[in-house]
This record gives structure tokens, C-alpha cells and sequence, in this order.
């Protein structure tokens, strides 16, 4: 590599041989980013960043963890990588104690690349588990980018992972933009249920295999759920057999102030997927957490899923480290203290002070603000409005999170509460100069 | 964790917290692997194995190079993690260097986390760039386990992913166990190009978006097609319009002597799929290397995929340090060398003095030997018996890989004379000993 990196370097480079995810490849502009530490990160030419996006949302840790980037040392002299069939040290340690921290009657753990294919695994287990084949989901989520991979393999493994009727979608609860006409919450949940209970007669109930959703869906605008509506879906898919998956790949592991976000709606999944927060994606890893229904329905039945890397050693290496970190640093209860207290406050407060806020709702280091051009008519503000916040914040140093007309504050579980403070500042005066 | 490990205490590990791929769960006996060198790898108890396996066929440079090694350990020391959106020099680097390998007219890469979603996305571009909405594939294929989660998506980014009609299947060439009723190499050819063209015609060849071809089949058996049949796939694609992606997972960077199996055959693909040998899986990672004219039409067209860890620091900096040591050190032209040398020979001896082997077939280190209990009907070895043979050489302290009736002898690409002899002579006294 140069010795002698540039932003701009970087910047050819990347727009020479880098095809990126979901854009158009001919106008981007990537931000060139060198290096970080804790919340901030920084380009060649020293310009710093607070980092209130933790990246796609799973720097949990912070960046450069010393312990964590230690561990990922120390494995890579130990033995990079392995055979997930074999039994390897860093595997069983890390799956320990993420059930550990799981509350719930789990007792495995599958370990894959990401969040995506930790989706696709646990909707497997579940179809398996159950012999049925609907997956029911919500329009409002986001659980991963692949969806064809098995089915265009041609060798017999295919066939049991062949599943006709597919997928089918129900809405979620969203009060802020109802699809139910509710004005509160207990009306927006007890609508969503009944909601939900008609698309399982509909779909007809013996054809499901697993309801899927983010414990707090995330992308789509870290939508807390009513405080009774997983509860209620627990209930309904008891009463048809039907398992319940919660997808916490990005709520999970701190970022709600808690180790799960299912912690506080008091609910039991049969099956959590998660990825992100569990090693900060130091390591690419992901996983399914398994319940011990599930696991021995397992014990002889074939699972028909698989992949290279499942239980890599140094994605299993800073699983270890992040978890014990965070573990003796009081991280989670550091999201939970900073996020629940001097964030949320100072958001209520950004909300107090500029019209252009429609909403804030979230929990511990998770928040969004939904922006507005209008109040009363909740209209969302145009792209183009969006984008120039988007730039102001990094021009003045602040590294946003911003999806369609919202702005998500996920900074780093560890963030300081100057640090909070400091990140609200500078929002204050973008949207104070622009509204 | 533990200061003192054992095998058992491992093995104990494994057997109560992870859950295994590809496997009931109930009757796991994972082999305990504790490091690794080279072509060795060696338990808690000293018990040392050279692994003809390369593990899941991934570490062709070798276990634990001292370069690779250094460079994540380096990478995680600046940066372990960036989102894919933000430029990042290891990335560009790893692009450049990928680009500058792969023979013909390509211009950017898209990282994924490894060879499934890397399939996934080259089947989302050929989809796009087409309009089209079939794969056809290989009943004799292995293109990776996923195949759900953007469907279950609920989000916008589910609608362009929904291909309706999906995937076909057709049958590849396998003299040895042929489909269409062949005595030669010359007369499969034909008739397997006659027979995917009837396929074509007969899904409607204004449907079919792309033709995903392993250019090496290899969970299938490493099935190296007839010398004119990618040339003919080609040419069947072009006339119709239609694009050709290459499946380079397991037989690309090395494994063939080449640095992609397509040289062999003087084929150009317009998207070619690879994970594995490009940094030998020491960081998990993978992706896809894309044309020219792709490229031009995602220039101003979306691309509607993506994931958190593409093109992730930690991957990049391992396939920079990988193909750098592989050009300086040779690994491409000694697995020429070795496995088209001392390795082919002594498998066509092993095949010559023990009637168990009914087909020797390959290129560098990437070959099978097809055993069967009968070499006039072919009879595939019975599991029991395969089975004993697998012990029998794990006893000795050889690591096979074992699929079915087969043996792929796919050692690292490093693997030296001396180590092939060794293998070669346990195998000899194996299969001696048993028929």
C-alpha cells in the first residue's frame, strides 16, 4: 500500500474498482475514513468525526476496543480459520456466553456471517421445526439482503430448503403514521394484533412456520413497539403453533440499554437472530440463538444449513472479548444510563425547539427523529432538505445516520454524556440555521 | 478462557453450546483442532494431521502465512471496521489487486461476507442489467445456503428483489455417471450443450437472465467440464442475449494452477463469483468481480443490494496480504506444479493399484477420486464403508474431505512433494488395508 495516503488517494480508488451497496455507482462520493478510537473517527487529512451513526449501526463497543482488537490479535497467531465442522475453542466460548446473556429457555447457538444469513437460518429451523412453510413478516422491516442462493443450487440440499408458498406480510404498528387509524398507543396495539390475527386466518394458520420481526424494527424508524404488542403476537402464535422469531441484529447486544431489546416487553422468542452488536462487526459474524425445543427437535433431524465461515475463529475471538468487556466496562448500562437520560432529554428538548422535528421515540442509544415539513399534515421533509442537513452535520464534524426523512442518533453504547452533548450542539445549530 | 485446555474440555464445549451445520445435532463427534501451520494442523494432545481438506477447500496459501497473519493483525490495529459507504483504503487496495488477476474485461468489485451472498448479488446485477427474472443453474451445483431473508423483508428494498419465476435447473456434463447416455468426453459435450439449449428454448429464452455455471463444480465432485463445453455455454448465451456468471468460490485463486479456473478453458464470464482462496478464508469474505458493460448500466441504474460488512477493513487487509505472498511466493504455479505433477501421477497409481477407485479426475489440487464397490456398474461405495475409510485415515493422521462416495484430494496450494507423498502413501495403506 502507499506510504503516503491522501483523502483523495483513497477517494480515486474507490471510485475506480469498488462497486458499492444499494446505490447508483456513478455519482457517489464516498466519505474517505482512515482510522478511529472510542466514538470518533477521523479522514488523512485529520478531520474528525463524532460517530452518531456507529457506522451501520454496530460499533456498539466503540471503536478500536484494546481488548477486542488484542483478541482478534491473539487468534490470528493462534489459527485464523477453521472447518465449522470441528470443534475449536474461540466457537464454544462465544456461544456460551451469548447464552449467558440471553434470557430465555435457549440453550445453542448457529453462527454465520452476518445478519442476513442468520435470518435465513432461523426461518429454516423453523420451517423444519414446524413442517410448515410461511414466513410472516412486516412490511415495516428490514432483515437482510439475500434470497436466492439455495434455491439456484442444483445439489439435493435445495430440495428441503424449497419453500413454495413463501413469505407474506402484515403491518406493523406505527403509530406516528397509523395504518390502522389509531390515535394512541393501546388502540395502535390492540389494532395491530387484530391486525395480525386476521392475516394468520387469512394465510390459513396450519401453513405458517415462524412470525419474524425485529424486537424494534430498526431501518424503518426504530419503531418501538406498544408496550403490549409483542406479548399479544406470543400470545397469537401460541395459540396457532406458530414460532416466534425476534430479529435483534440491530437491537441487540447494549443498544436499547439492555443485553436483548426483548428484555423489555417482558416477551420469550423461540428463536433470536442477531449479528452487529455481539463482536461490534470487528469480525463479519452473526447468529442464531436456539431454544431447547428447537435444539432437540435437532438432536435427529438433519439441519439442512450450513456455511464456510459458520464459527469463524476470530469473529469467535472478538465475541469473547466484546462480551466480556462490556461485561466488566458497564456498557449496557452505560446505553442505558446516557441513552435513557441526557440523549433522550436532549432530544425531547431539539424536538421543543425546531418545528421541523415531528417525532422522537426510541430507547437507550437507539432514537430517531422523524422530520417534518409540516406538523399537523406530518408530511415527511424532502430528500433534497434532508441531504443538506446531511452535509451541514459533516461539515461541522457530526457522522449522522440518516434514512429517507429521518435521522437515527445510534451512537456508540459507550458514548460519554459530553460527548451526547456535544453531538446535540451541533444538531441544534444545523436545524436552527435551516428551520 | 481456560489456561489448561484439553481436547475433551473443547469437545465438551462444542457439543453443549454449538449448533453444527449440515448435521443432526444428536451424534456430533467433532475432531478437536487447536492451530495450525502450513499444510499441518494438530489438536490439544499433539496429535498432528496433514489436512488434504484445505479445511472447507479455503486455505490455499496455507494455514496461519505469516504475512496474511501480520496484515489483519496490522488491520486491526488502525481500523477493524468501516461502513461499506465510506471509502477505506485496504478496500480499494483489495479491488485493485483482484482486478488486476481476473483476465478479462472487468472494472469494479463488489465485496460481499463470502460465496452465498456473493451468488445472491451476481444473480440481483444479472437480473437488473437484463430485466429478465430466471437463473438457470446445475442440477450438479453448490452455489451457497440462503435463499429468504430479502424476501422476508418487508421494506421497499424487497420489490425489486422478488423474482417471480425464479430458478431452473438443467443437467451439467459428468462423463463418468453421464446424463445424456455419452461414451466420450466429445459426445457429453455436445449433447449437454444440445440439452441446455432445449432448456432454454423450452423456459422461453427472453425470461432467462443469466446462466450460473460452477466453472468447476466441486461440492458436486469436481466435475471438470469437457474442453469445449464453457465455450459452447458461452456462445448459447450470447445468442440469446443472455449472461454468463462464473461460480469461482472453490475453484478460484489457485486451486486449478491458475489464478481462475475459467483460463483452462478460454471462456470470458461477465460476472464471476468468488470467496475462499482469495484470502483462504482467514477473514470471512467474498464477492464479485464485474464487467465492463455492468458496471456502465448500474452507473445510473440502482443496484438494490448490500450489507453491513462489505468490503469489510478486516477481509480486505487479509486479501491484500494474500494475493501479494501468493504472486511473490509462486502458490499459483506450485499448485501447477505439485498437482498437476507428483499429485495427478500418484493418484493415477493409487487408481491403478486398488479397484476401489473407479475415476481419478481433476486439475492442480482440486481432484476427486470416485470410489465405488464395483467398477463395471459403478456402484457408489456404500456410507458404512466410506465411512471406515474416513476414520481409518484420520487415525493416521490425514485429513480427507469426504463427500458421499468421493474423496477430494484439495490440499493448500502450498502443499509441497514431499507432503503430497506422504498423503499418497497413507491413502495407499488405507485403501489397501480395506479392499
Amino acid at each position: 500500500m502507499s506510504d503516503c495516503v491522501t483523502n483523495d488517494f483513497v477517494h480515486q480508488l474507490d471510485r475506480q474498482y469498488v462497486f458499492h451497496s444499494w446505490s447508483s455507482q456513478g455519482k457517489l462520493d464516498p466519505l474517505v475514513i482512515a482510522g478511529g478510537k472510542g466514538c470518533r473517527m477521523w479522514d488523512y487529512a485529520g478531520k474528525e468525526y463524532l460517530d452518531f451513526s456507529s457506522q451501520l449501526v454496530n460499533t456498539n463497543i466503540g471503536h478500536q476496543h484494546p481488548k477486542v482488537v488484542a483478541a482478534i490479535q491473539a487468534q490470528a497467531e493462534t489459527l485464523a480459520t477453521v472447518a465449522p465442522a470441528h470443534a475449536n475453542l474461540a466457537r464454544g466460548e462465544a456461544a456460551k456466553r451469548i447464552l449467558e446473556r440471553a434470557p430465555g429457555p435457549f440453550s445453542k447457538v448457529f453462527f454465520t456471517n452476518a445478519g442476513a444469513d442468520a435470518n435465513e437460518n432461523a426461518m429454516r429451523m423453523a420451517r423444519s421445526f414446524t413442517g410448515r412453510d410461511k414466513i410472516l413478516s412486516a412490511y415495516r422491516s428490514y432483515h437482510g439482503n439475500t434470497g436466492a442462493a439455495i434455491v439456484a443450487t442444483g445439489d439435493p440440499r435445495r430440495i428441503p430448503n424449497e419453500f413454495a408458498r413463501g413469505h407474506a406480510h402484515f403491518f406493523n404498528p406505527y403509530l406516528y403514521r397509523s395504518d390502522f387509524w389509531a390515535v394512541d398507543e393501546t388502540q395502535e396495539c390492540e389494532r395491530a394484533l387484530q391486525h395480525l390475527q386476521r392475516v394468520i386466518e387469512c394465510e390459513g394458520p396450519g401453513s405458517i412456520a415462524a412470525i419474524l420481526l425485529e424486537t424494534i424494527p430498526g431501518t424503518a424508524g426504530v419503531l418501538v413497539p406498544p408496550k403490549d404488542y409483542l406479548q399479544g403476537v406470543r400470545k397469537l402464535a401460541d395459540q396457532y403453533g406458530i414460532l416466534l422469531i425476534l430479529d435483534e441484529v440491530m437491537a441487540g447486544f447494549g443498544r436499547t440499554g439492555r443485553w436483548f431489546a426483548f428484555e423489555h416487553f417482558a416477551v420469550e422468542p423461540d428463536l433470536v437472530v442477531f449479528a452487529k452488536g455481539v463482536n461490534s462487526g470487528y469480525v463479519p459474524t452473526g447468529g442464531v440463538i436456539v431454544s431447547d425445543a428447537i435444539c432437540r427437535h435437532f438432536d435427529d433431524h438433519m439441519f439442512f444449513g450450513g456455511l464456510t465461515y459458520s464459527g469463524h475463529p476470530l469473529a469467535m475471538a472478538s465475541i469473547v472479548a466484546t462480551l466480556d468487556a462490556m461485561r466488566d466496562e458497564g456498557v449496557v448500562e452505560n446505553a442505558d444510563r446516557v441513552g435513557n437520560g441526557v440523549l433522550a432529554k436532549g432530544l425531547q428538548q431539539l424536538a421543543a425547539d425546531h418545528a421541523v422535528i415531528g417525532e422522537v421515540r426510541g430507547l437507550g442509544v437507539f432514537h430517531a427523529l422523524e422530520l417534518v415539513s409540516d406538523r399537523r399534515s406530518r408530511a415527511p421533509l424532502p430528500a433534497a432538505e434532508v441531504a443538506k442537513l446531511k452535509s451541514a452535520m459533516l461539515a461541522k464534524g457530526l457522522l449522522p445516520f440518516v434514512i429517507e426523512n429521518r435521522l437515527h442518533i445510534v451512537p456508540p453504547c459507550i458514548v460519554s454524556e459530553a460527548e451526547v452533548e456535544q453531538g446535540l450542539a451541533i444538531l441544534d445549530e444545523v436545524l436552527g440555521a435551516s428551520c
